[in-house]
């Protein structure tokens, strides 16, 4: 646990969520009016005393025929501040929190709102599928026909390769993160599921099944930070800050990386990110990470430190990452079962960690004294990706 | 002409432009190299130097089916950085810039590459337009049919009812922009044409006709921005600094305005500029502004305070804005004739800038001693805006 005295001052004075799922009528500007009032609700701001807005979405121009939805989802909100879209695929809004968080720390924003909203159960899952590869490169990944079930088999593969591991490991961080969703009403799945379920499931993309995948979700999320003097004049729980941000990218196309059971641009954000907060890994009491399949969770926990390279694969299988385990990973029941809206679930990690950190989680009750936390959203295969520091502080 | 002293240590130590044109075999990622290359040269700083990343594109998803781009980018330059893609339409770039103004202030970021790019002549005319309007409002302007050349003419027309003004007034707009464009080896369009060319041109939704109108555009720009004492260390030319920045947002759909002959979000950007840089309008030798069709000149400059509102239909015909005016506009060839790759005018408008502050600008002969100047970039109907202040320090 943490002894430190974070100083930086980003407060998260308001937190808001839609429920994840299938929303097809439901334009994400729409969604992340719901989301964005429930934040400033909690935060007790109104959209007068927002100064500037930050809007993470990947698809929409694809999916609603509607880009440039940074002024449309500020006017959903009531608000005229400054608003901008940040884009970095599956994780928008993780960028753009970074940026949210330095334009706090540097004083020129008192009231931020960040989040993102995706819509993307309003097309065939086959469209959508098309429209998600457009986060891969087009010359060498999207117009041979991979798609992102395949690029994640492909890493999977190569994993295996370098470390070994099975099917079987991986059914453990699909069980474990379904179980960690019973309880979250938020998450599109809030039902347990078995190792067997898992192993016999279809196969996606071998070595992946069905259960190693996340689904296709719509929803939203939203966050107010405010800075610390603006905290302590409000009767609002901004107990917990931001003391910690980090960004990395890597080439777009998996031909071109050094390796594929290495995520260098998580690892350089963490790094980032720890630097930035002046914390050590041993200092963690909880993670979310971007568990789009499986496989990401393990190459996610190497990256960020947690465990060494190549013993990711049996942290959930050995207990390390579960509910009971001394590292909790995904308590909210991750991109796996709580669902992937893209540009929503960077900042959606957050408003989870948030609530882990000031003790009012559905499960709340797997930490005693929960700290500390990180949370890492990846874009693409890895190609673009966000670390944050998040810690309780009063 | 300025008496300031600027001192916020925002430094512009490279620029690159692609030619702005048809070049429609060129993905954006390599347009955005050819930019980004000639600004590292420029800077005399190698990819390694740069600490960050900004880059603005508009429609990647939808014409090249790429999204996820700014990776791609940063892979381009060999640059490793974080790297960010920024989507506020046709201000794409100039919204990245103020993002990365702000973080080379506050001091974690030394080196900085901001820029844009976008193709878009290779899909046809018919499509282009379909995709461009992505940026107005989907279900009340998009659905019906409504395409920017339509939007624009109702603004015109709007703009005719509550000041007067005519066609032939706006043809005086497309006049000296095209005249400016002669000598802009980057411009698309580097002839001049006459008031009756204009006139006598198709219509393209009245009272807008074809000179009325900028083309459709390929193209690229770059800017290295480098710290004050980063520049300090460097034998390049960094006399030019941004002393300030404003970003305004408005209602998405021209339905939900107050007004339609004011631009509310480029008057709030522009305050928020001027007062951040500490310069009022009659210190400003020069502007360069978005012109995506001639009316919008004639709004850019009213709600940036240069003229009165109204006076502006007649700024161009009287000769106010001219090369030899007393306040120079588009000095460039605007969006008009220099070409609209909406990713990359933003910072496009900057390049110019630049370098008529650093009097090797293919009009430098039009001012004596160019000190600040002011450039406006905006999206959809002005629903996201950004005004920036350069100045000459040395």
């Amino acid at each position: 646990m943490s002894q430190r005295n974070p100083t930086h001052g980003v407060r998260i004075a308001g937190t808001g969520l839609t429920s994840f799922g299938e929303h097809p009528d439901r334009p994400a500007w729409d969604l992340f009016a719901e989301a964005g009032v429930a934040a400033l609700d909690e935060a007790d701001v109104t959209p007068t005393d927002v100064d500037e807005l930050y809007y993470g979405n990947f698809v929409g121009a694809l999916v609603e025929e509607q880009g440039h939805q940074a002024p449309l989802v500020a006017e959903s909100l009531g608000i005229d501040a400054p608003a901008t879209r940040f884009e970095s695929a599956c994780a928008s809004s993780g960028v753009a929190l970074r940026h949210a968080v330095a334009d706090v720390r540097r004083g020129d924003v008192d009231v931020a709102v960040v989040g993102g909203a995706e819509r993307m159960t309003s097309v065939d899952t086959a469209e959508t599928t098309r429209m998600l590869a457009t986060a891969a490169n087009a010359l060498y990944e999207i117009g041979p026909g991979m798609t992102f079930p395949a690029a994640y088999a492909l890493i999977a593969d190569a994993y295996f390769d370098a470390y070994g591991g099975s099917r079987r490991d991986l059914a453990h961080v699909a069980v474990k993160n379904h179980t960690n969703a019973v309880g979250n009403e938020h998450a599109q799945f809030q039902s347990k599921i078995t190792v067997n379920d898992a192993l016999n499931a279809p196969l996606v993309a071998s070595p992946l099944g069905l259960y190693d995948a996340c689904p296709i979700t719509d929803g939203a999320s939203a966050i107010v930070l405010v800075s610390e003097s603006f905290a302590a004049a409000r009767d609002v729980d901004a107990s917990v800050a931001i003391t910690g941000t980090g960004q990395g990218s890597d080439r777009l196309a998996l031909q071109d990386r050094a390796a594929l059971a290495h995520t260098e641009a998580t690892a350089n954000a963490a790094q980032a990110a720890y630097d930035d907060a002046g914390i050590t890994t041993n200092q963690v009491d909880a993670v979310e990470v971007h568990d789009c399949f499986t496989i990401a969770e393990v190459l996610a926990i190497e990256a960020l430190g947690f465990v060494e390279p190549g013993a990711g694969i049996r942290a959930a299988r050995d207990g390390l990452t579960r509910r009971d385990g001394a590292l909790p990973v995904n308590l909210s029941g991750g991109l796996k079962a709580k669902g992937h809206p893209v540009g929503a679930s960077g900042t959606s990690q957050v408003v989870e960690m948030a609530h882990l950190l000031r003790g009012d989680h559905h499960n709340s009750d797997a930490i005693d004294d929960a700290r500390v936390g990180v949370t890492h959203s990846a874009g693409g295969t890895v190609a673009s990706t966000t670390v944050h520091v998040l810690e309780r502080v009063t």
